[in-house]
């Protein structure tokens, strides 16, 4: 036995009791001929005492300790003369009798603390380092407890987590697969999965009723920065449900685990149709946080002589509230941040509601103080406001505007990492027409199942809404998913609008189709993206901090050193050769 | 909503409500103007009652309904006539008023019962059908148990579920890695975890104190009956422990699950080092279910002119309890399946002890009746009893012997599968010699820790034990474990012995040697066969159906067909070629 109690679990209560503690040195203070070390492990900090004048042997020993050794102190808790209010053992130190020192420790390449002075590309080297620090070990103990509490709710409501394979079958469409070349099948491989999509599908065929798993999932893309080639899913379906089940259950499990992971309560999870959350925040993801909605304005300011409002498709605005002080500077700054190429919006066009309501704007030319007065007022821009409007062609102002009025969100305080707003948006278009490739593709996935499905067989299917819902936190979307087609023929179709020949969908997806030949009941659900929920919940951006042992953006773990060659002798049992690789 | 209760619900306390219910036909039966539809899903099977005198269209209806149908049905609870008590719903019927098909069944390609009459193939190929099976169904029901029974336990006391990557780097020692070959690293590859071992062990390092994960493994080998390529480990690992701590905790864990899933006490898990293993039962898992153990009789046997003992370095037998009345024939058949290439037996000598206490052998004319009733008594055979004696090289001699205790167990009954004892098997040697390679290997891992560490640097590699530690039950391994080294001078030594050379160390493994520099704490883990603990649990042999989508012996899912060739497009992005096959 290393220890009797962990280093955050004394009191006073514990005062005169013997013990052993075990830990990290966090560091190392000599006051006179008093020695104090800070020992830490998971659980806490406790301090221990040596005194010159007891035991002067100890007290040296105790004085060579350098940053991170791992030490063993056995002694007696008593309480301290000065105590620190900061600390949960602060009442207390150990009167060390005696010091083990379990290992030593070369000086880390950076700071083990919160702040730390170590770069991104450092700590992902040293990352086992990185994890010692109480900010990131705060994140997976975040995620644990999400994932528990997941579990805890999915299970009471019968949930059966379930298995599914790793090792499946290549269908690329979407996005690109792992592939795993077969040593015993030569020429062939495994595919794996991007998510476990078909696999809960035919669950439900199978009768497991209610399904979930917390599941690695795998997509081969160029990485952006904050996406992982390997990531982290809960998966769910649920069999004999109506769209109305399935938000129901998974806003209760949202709700669930803000109340015993955050105790925290989320408050109503608002509905929207894609098309209401396009419109009124230019995103099917929107933040829902603070308002500023969009008010479309062509019949206001169109047909007054201003060519560029003119022609647009769509002109449409914003209220900053209470930004009507931006300096010319700070507009001309966000201006600027708007033609970006990632953004790529033309130009701003801006208008003060003074402190004496007149309304003052960049485009005063064409615009009677009446017409700008007509535009606050549909607005609803008061005193001291700030409007913003872009034009354009419809789908890209809303973009543009979109990513202003999130701006201005996080510049005005209104999108506080502590704040939480979750909302569904409903009713997603079925299908949208790739110009590239002159074709349809699915906006979710082949299995969506359409509204009022038969209209499949006939409608127009630019038309056509899916059964399909996003769980959308903070302007991130959480989780996604649909009520499924169930009917062989149905789907038959619906791979037919997506280009499959015949034999294509068979050979891809012959075992879903033939699965929907024996008895395969409406069914539906859900996946939420874990990673990210883990990184709201835990008030921060990026993913990274919230698993244990990410890639990088080159798709690398830059600590183990992978991806990396393979000998001969792996590359000749899977009767693989490399290509010759030519520079571009 | 489709129901407003599942087909195992309904009592008669819900008598006179107005239910609806879905599920699948399980069968239909007529007599007279009545007809009965008993209608199931995962929670159980309720009767649908419909009546031709009060609606003849919904009575032919039902009548139409073919095995599998997919139906939803409203009406009201009643009391049964005629009640099932074998049924949990059985004291009631529905009186349906409302009938819907959801979806049509072709007719199952096998009987969807407990007893199939769908052979392995068939029933792989539809593996979504053989999923329905009730049997099916309860293992996977089972397994779900088991797992949040082990998590439960495990967070209890305080172990973080840590999630560990996938994709990692392929360090070919022990069993063939699965690889990954990577688009953006081009010629470069992932490879798929065979366990998290490192990554557990760098998450000690870094303080993580408690770790487990319930995790996806993978092993590229030829699979033997009932391997699976992808199989599930309970992976766990804690900081600070002694081996005594660690054998404390797990057997808990075997205690809690046996206790919570099956209401079983399990009782006493003993302790046994690997020598008195192999010297008592010629196993390093021994089945302890029953006795049946080994007597070694060289003192008693040796120089009485029987040769082939004379010359064995052992000579070794067991007792098989009331079995004197084993025929000729049926001893001549044991001594043939001793004598298969599988065993490799010379032969099988045996004794049987009469009524009147006699002892009659195979090998009488060298051995006097004394001789054999001394053999009797050291062995503590009785009347009506039956000896087996076999010898030979020592290694070998046991483990002949060993299959013939398991095979007479199973023929005596002594190995009922609702049945259970476990035991920890401790002391394994560290490494063993490879006659073929002329090396150390390690065997268990090269993480693994010698008892008395520093010895590791002086002593004959032959005699070092470790501290390593397998539980067995029921004679089969579920998990296996060490306390591992944490001293990188240590952890070199030992790559050394096992013939890596510095550089080589420091290639595949130089993030743990590095780790191991930052202030490594003494630590120690287990990994559990989740599979296999599943089927035990289940009484069944094969882990195959505990797992809900398996591969073949061939490696392949031949319901999905996986693997499967890739087109030129994936090779290309991948930088790849096939080597030409040639036939063998």
């Amino acid at each position: 036995m290393y220890r009797t109690h962990t280093c955050g679990e004394l009191r006073l209560s514990e005062a005169n009791q013997n013990v052993t503690l075990a830990g990290w040195v966090q560091r190392v203070r000599k006051f006179g001929g008093l020695t104090f070390v800070d020992i830490r492990d998971r659980y806490g900090v406790t301090q221990l005492a040596f005194n010159q004048q007891n035991n002067a042997e100890l007290c040296e020993a105790a004085e060579q300790l350098g940053r991170e050794y791992v030490v063993q102190a056995s002694g007696i808790v008593v309480e301290r003369t000065s105590k620190n209010p900061n600390l949960p053992t602060g009442d207390i130190e150990i009167q060390v009798t005696d010091l083990q020192v379990l290992n030593a420790s070369k000086v880390p390449p950076f700071l083990i603390e919160n702040d730390t002075d170590g770069g991104d590309d450092l700590r992902m080297q040293y990352r086992y380092l990185d994890l010692r620090r109480p900010s990131v070990q705060k994140n997976l103990i975040l995620r644990h407890n999400i994932a528990q509490e997941a579990r805890r709710y999915l299970c009471n409501l019968g949930f059966l987590e379930i298995e599914t394979p790793f090792l499946i079958k290549s269908t690329p469409e979407g996005a690109r697969d792992f592939v795993v070349p077969s040593r015993m099948n030569p020429g062939q491989f495994y595919a794996l999965p991007q998510s476990p999509q078909t696999f809960k599908q035919l669950l439900m065929v199978s009768g497991y009723d209610k399904y979930f798993q917390i599941v690695r999932c795998f997509r081969d893309e160029d990485l952006r920065a904050d996406r992982q080639p390997e990531f982290t899913q809960i998966d769910c379906e649920m069999a004999f449900v109506e769209r109305e089940d399935v938000l129901q259950t998974f806003e209760g499990l949202l709700h669930h685990i803000f109340r015993y992971v955050k105790n925290y309560d989320l408050g109503e999870v608002i509905r929207m149709s894609y098309d209401e959350a396009m419109q009124l925040y230019g995103s099917d993801k929107p933040d829902i946080r603070f308002g500023m909605q969009f008010v479309e304005l062509n019949n206001l300011v169109q047909g007054k002589g201003f060519k560029v409002f003119d022609e647009a498709e769509l002109v449409v605005g914003i209220v900053a509230k209470g930004a009507a002080d931006y300096t010319r500077k700070q507009i001309d700054e966000l201006t600027e941040w708007m033609k970006r190429p990632q953004i790529g919006a033309k130009g701003l066009v801006y208008a003060r509601v003074g402190e004496d309501g007149s309304v003052k704007s960049s485009v005063d030319k064409f615009y009677s103080e009446a017409d700008l007065q007509a535009v606050a007022t549909a607005m609803g821009a008061e005193k001291g406001d700030l409007i913003f409007i872009v034009s354009g062609e419809a789908a890209k102002a809303r973009k543009q505007l979109s990513e202003l009025r999130l701006e201005m969100g996080s510049r005005l305080g209104l999108r506080r990492p502590d704040d939480f707003k979750a909302l569904w948006v409903l009713d997603f278009p079925v299908l949208e027409w790739d110009e590239e490739d002159q074709r349809w593709i699915a906006c979710h996935h082949p299995f969506t199942r359409p509204k009022n499905a038969a209209t499949l067989l006939t409608e127009n299917p630019a038309t056509l809404k899916a059964e399909a819902y996003d769980l959308v936190l903070n302007g991130n979307e959480i989780a996604g998913g649909s009520i499924r087609i169930h009917e062989r023929e149905l789907q038959s179709k619906m791979f037919e609008l997506l280009g499959f020949s015949p034999e294509e969908a068979q050979r891809k997806f012959g075992f879903l189709l033939g699965a929907f030949e024996y008895g395969a009941p409406p069914h539906g659900g859900i996946a939420f993206g874990f990673d990210r929920l883990c990184s709201i919940l835990g008030g921060a951006d990026v993913i990274r901090d919230f698993i244990a042992f990410p890639k990088n953006n080159s798709g690398r773990d830059v600590m183990i050193d992978a991806p990396s060659s393979i000998d001969d002798k792996q590359m000749n049992e899977l009767k693989l050769r490399l290509q010759e690789i030519t520079k571009a």
